[in-house]
């Protein structure tokens, strides 16, 4: 096992290190015709579609939509079947991620100017949300209580899950979180034609006004596609992290939290930048002594083999320009000072900080959503949360005196881009600034 | 000018309404063809493509992008030039947009939990930010203010603008209002290639991390395709105005209300529900009687014509029905007790409450961003606003304890999912719970 060395004092660090990300993460032009068709299926023939199609890609038959349903029983007698430990688990989990995002709630406010104006703004939550739970190997329990438990403090009224499982293998965990998250509807379909019911409905599926959740090449190509239509979060691509670290860090914990990221897929990329050439040695060490302990060492080692990384730097503050070149999805400081030092990272979707701050308990238990902004996308985009499922609507609420006020400034605005109903709007009410009805 | 008239009483109203209402927003495959064409282009050739398109697209030739900036000098000569009543307008609304976004800014935070953790949200602005400015017949210097100010009130370090000039012919109007709003460079660039410059970047053209404006079918498509490499807004459509109305409104103010929306574009949509059919007949006949004295009634009255409504409801409770079904970009409120009713509006972009409230005044002036959801997507969207311009990170800081606690719950469930090495992550923190450094 050896791992890609990279070291910021080389001539070529940056294009080194950009080589490193690299990732294409477009829609290439033949998923996306594959991706339409099944759209167009879906939104011409509705359930007979998603039947046919789930057929198809899930080996899956059912003769009714129906059928694909996980009633609330269903969902009721897998949490009650589990073993205790685990649920346990599941409801100290839900009940942390819910107090954190708490904290998100956002709610109207408003203000009166000079003129006696109010202005201001109502926040609401969405009405109807459907959420895109992966399926098969890939379907974790604990990406059911990140993705529906902020949407339900943001107040969603409904929420639609759908969780493809191929060959008809339901996950026990997977519907005692739904049951826990409080799933209104969940049904086993996925893949585009997931997506595409749930952003035009069909007989059975309700239409929703918003679609979250991670997917493949396919669900992702199919989100773009539906956006507009629906509101939908990010396209993830694959999950990173990246370590800072210092002669304080504990060099197991860190290769234990690359190994984290590894395991999870071929794809994933772990980063260790270090300005202590021991640190960086013992974890290059660590990395191929503990790596054959892993019973997913193949993908672990895939990932690290391909893209994972060791980067020498200077310092610290050359280590903290190099994270926010990566805008990583994870971020971990085991490094001296790691409250104050966070203050430089301005690009990441979570930041854990200090040693003790593994990304495993962000990935469960900490409480923030575990649906991060990935590939860099922390340069814009931000963690899942609250705010994804409310929404505004500004008000604006006109006295007399401050219609005729702001028409002074309507007017020859309005003018000036040859706009005279927008001129004569405003300037009509100038004209009658005393009565309540003119 | 006969405006269509719908009922709510009538057997198929549902129908009719969601005919009214029908766009297709969708992206054709064949314009997708055509921008996927060109962001090749301006990926691989850079300054050169984005030369060469706009001399084809916009007429207007150059020998280097730089030609092609619009220096700050340029923006502040048109600033001076400009009439002082206009410039004065211009500043005066540029204030009141200023005062009403810094109600939006949004702040870091963080509590502590039962075991010492530290949990919390760093809000961070965006670094650089690309604005798309519609040029030509359509290039209004208030879209400049409405999105260039609130990405300032962020504290966006960077602003580059995009606005095209068809043959070369510059505004002298946005020019003055890209002064006044703090633009940090500007480029008389549109279309597909002014967004995928943008998104990668040129020689000469920085690449940013988020687009925001409207444009057309093209603008659209490629701002879906670029959607990842960097954030986008909404995808607009055509812009929409829904006024309700009972006895105590003014006729004539509507019809000019109505006029202000139809008089923009011949796809753009105004409404007028009521359930005193005395307003809807007057409505009707000023409509008629006034639009010939409009400069623009060709193309109002083309909108009016093909997209306009006049619909009848039993009640103000049945008229709100009717606008939560229709989610309008703009609702106007000119009703008894509009304050209170518009507690039962669920979904608009903004909502302008009472009669003395016309859209004009939010278009120019009032404060909030006339950037809106339009099309319905008022379900699910808000208006651009500072939040579009700042991004947050979780932020996770564990105590030993702490992490000793949170083992307990991320063990069993990383166990459930058969990640290892999550679980070691965990669980190897937990075992030294006394000691800072272990």
């Amino acid at each position: 096992m050896s791992v890609r060395q990279l070291d910021s004092a080389d001539a070529d660090f940056t294009q080194q290190l950009d080589g490193l990300l690299a990732w294409d993460l477009s829609t290439e032009g033949d998923v996306d015709q594959v991706v339409r068709k099944v759209i167009s299926e879906v939104q011409a023939q509705g359930d007979a579609a998603i039947l046919s199609l789930t057929e198809k890609f899930d080996y899956l038959t059912a003769s009714t939509v129906l059928e694909l349903e996980i009633s609330q029983d269903e969902m009721r007698t897998a949490f009650e079947r589990i073993d205790a430990e685990q649920r346990i688990a599941l409801e100290r989990a839900a009940q942390r991620i819910r107090d954190y995002h708490q904290h998100q709630v956002q709610s109207s406010w408003s203000f009166t100017d000079e003129f006696g104006n109010q202005l201001g703004q109502r926040v609401q939550p969405l009405e109807r949300v459907g959420v895109y739970v992966p399926g098969g190997q890939a379907s974790y329990p604990s990406s059911v209580l990140m993705t529906l438990i902020p949407a339900k403090v943001a107040g969603v009224e409904e929420l639609i899950v759908t969780v493809p499982t191929p060959s008809g293998i339901r996950n026990d965990m997977v519907l005692a979180a739904l049951f826990i998250a409080g799933a209104d509807r969940a049904f086993t379909i996925g893949g585009a034609q997931a997506v595409a019911a749930l952003a035009y409905g069909t007989e059975t599926i309700p239409k929703v006004d918003k679609i979250v959740g991670p997917g493949g090449a396919f669900v992702a190509a199919a989100k773009r596609l539906v956006f507009g239509q629906v509101g939908i979060d990010l396209i993830a691509g694959p999950s990173e992290i990246c370590v800072v670290a210092d002669q304080t860090a504990n060099a197991e914990w860190i290769v234990w939290d690359l190994f984290s990221q590894a395991e999870h897929d071929a794809d994933a990329q772990a980063i260790l930048v270090s300005a202590d050439q021991d640190i960086l040695d013992q974890v290059d060490k660590l990395i191929t002594n503990l790596l054959p302990q892993l019973s997913r060492r193949e993908i672990a080692g895939a990932s690290l083999a391909a893209r994972g990384a060791l980067i020498k730097v200077a310092d610290i503050d050359e280590a903290l320009k190099v994270v926010n070149r990566i805008a990583p999805e994870h971020l971990e400081l085991h490094i001296e000072d790691a409250e104050t030092r966070m203050g430089s990272v301005k690009h990441a979707g979570a930041i854990f900080c200090g040693n003790y701050s593994g990304e495993s308990f962000g990935d469960y238990v900490a409480g923030p959503s575990h649906v991060l902004p990935t590939f860099g996308t922390a340069r814009f985009a931000s963690p899942l949360g609250v705010y994804d499922f409310q929404k505004r609507s500004s008000v604006i609420q006109l006295t007399a005196e401050g219609a005729a006020n702001l028409a002074d400034i309507a007017v020859p605005l309005a003018t000036s881009e040859g706009l005279e109903a927008h001129a004569r709007a405003a300037s009509l009410r100038a004209a009658q600034p005393k009565s309540e009805k003119p």
